[in-house]
């Protein structure tokens, strides 16, 4: 098995609803570092996972429509908690959709799976894997 | 599949029985930077994997239990190699049965798995995965 | 010289003021990741720079009081922009107020300088230093 | 499942051919930072997995045979995009070798698996796993 | 004194001359991971050091310079050992040339100093620090 | 002015008198990566500051007479407290007379300073820098 994982990063404001985040349920906010990681079983015909540039470039769009944003007040994540862990799944998610709908090209449909990691510190991060 | 990682440290002194460890019999310690992983497949009702506090929490109490001394003298490792793999089960053991006492609330008792990586130095590290 | 450096974090909201900063006009947050280096010509008569437990306390104090908040709305920082930059400063002013109220103890009332860093991310800090 | 890892690195020139690959058609570098990761069921009769010191050694004797060369000249490469997945693939099966041919001891011959993962920089690795 | 970081990367081809560089006077090539320091007394009006995202770009464009080239046939270069120290050098060089430019905006001609860091490996790197 | 650094560590056991310390005061150990910078202010006919590979040696060779030893029972280190900040001015010392004597080479006679950075954790480091 092959993977190919770029990073970038993503800067915003939340807070939760819940007894169990304790402070963090006041409005704060992090930085997330975030590893998109693609697999695949075999290469394509240039000998790679994917386009490492088109990977990155999809990564960072995606991060684009999220950072420099209080995520309470976007309609995406009303009600919602959006913990490390369900951030790294709806990155994971939209990444997904723009494989299916071809922005890593078309060798790309071939991915098998993607994982999606986000550091919110040097001392915890969250992953999120799913199949394509 | 969703896991959640936490990172701390243990400071300790051993030292290893057998012609394979080289001047790694003689008397020594380490610094072991420790990343416990937390698995599950869906998330909870708070759509966390776990209480990162808690889980921060507990992989400190763990860890200070072996911090701090000549593991050679402690009677839990009489006669075992404490080699960084070793250790590294030691440690997702003892979480493991925090997990299963519900010292992660009632909601960790559905994790699936945990990983604890032991990093002994910039090039050399070892990690025990298992299930709960 | 000498040097003790501890590392901490702290996570926030905050918006900024001025074209210059573009989408982060907008409100957002970021993870800190904070270093403290405290310097001196020599050493303590423990050998030491600084106790290096204590400097680890008092660091987290100092980032308690900011930290799972949102700055807009702290008095310290009203019509202020909170760039990482001034944060490294005021992380800086408050542990230097601590040491010399004898929060290290009277042995860190010789320390020489202090330098403060923050991260930002994986690709962006700042520090600030000054003289104690 | 255990496992460990032991990281080194190799400077390579090399150039790519296919439009996907962009200015990374002309011949330029690369630093790899190369992590090999060794993995087994259960620890050996010394409480490893491997013999980490063989292991490292093992591993900069692969990385030797690469580095400080233009892999564009060498006759292994001929025709082949040494992409950093498909170089993750070379230094994996001549570990693989080595480990079948008992370089890291009779032991090593009941590893599981190993997996190659090749830094490219800060923001971009990939990785090979295979089993043994 | 204030500063501010922004790391980015280029991948380059070289050889060296002299019997000093064993192995290294063969054409081969390296990732460098570049940090450039801005530094200055006081803060500006905006609260800052310079417009980080400004930084970012001029380093960025520096290095396109640079990157995806074999550096033994530049003309820049020409009779030049391009160690990582002389290529710390001549990073700065270019950016200090685009402060003095007014790139980084008017304010930014007011900055003290910069240091660039081009990191080879994991366990190697250089930098060169000068006065703008 | 101009620096190289170079990484390696060293594995030690050994323990702290004086309340200060803590638990600290039982027999103990650490993993140090240890980063030793050579500064000058201009580079020599090769266009470096030093050869790395001999100052890679070098360092080597002053951690291998500490590592894999109980510091408690080194005739050196009698009666001192082998803080992480003592050991900094002890490698850095050391690593100063191999430069005396020429270890470095002629040229490297011509080194300005030299700084030593130990890390003891993910959290903790400290610094001795000197002139040469």
């Amino acid at each position: 098995m092959f993977s190919v994982t770029v990073r970038d990063h993503m800067m915003i404001a939340h807070s939760f609803r819940g007894a169990v985040f304790g402070p963090a349920q006041r409005l704060h906010g992090a930085t997330y570092v975030v590893d998109a990681t693609f697999r695949r079983t075999a290469l394509d015909a240039d000998n790679i996972v994917v386009d490492i540039g088109a990977a990155a470039e999809q990564l960072h769009a995606v991060l684009a429509e999220l950072s420099y944003r209080n995520l309470d007040e976007e309609a995406a994540f009303t009600g919602v908690n959006t913990s490390t862990e369900a951030l790294a799944q709806v990155v994971a998610d939209r990444l997904a959709d723009e494989v299916h709908a071809g922005a890593l090209g078309d060798g790309a449909r071939e991915l098998d799976g993607l994982t999606v990691t986000l550091h919110e510190s040097h001392v915890a991060w969250a992953s999120y894997e799913r199949s394509l």
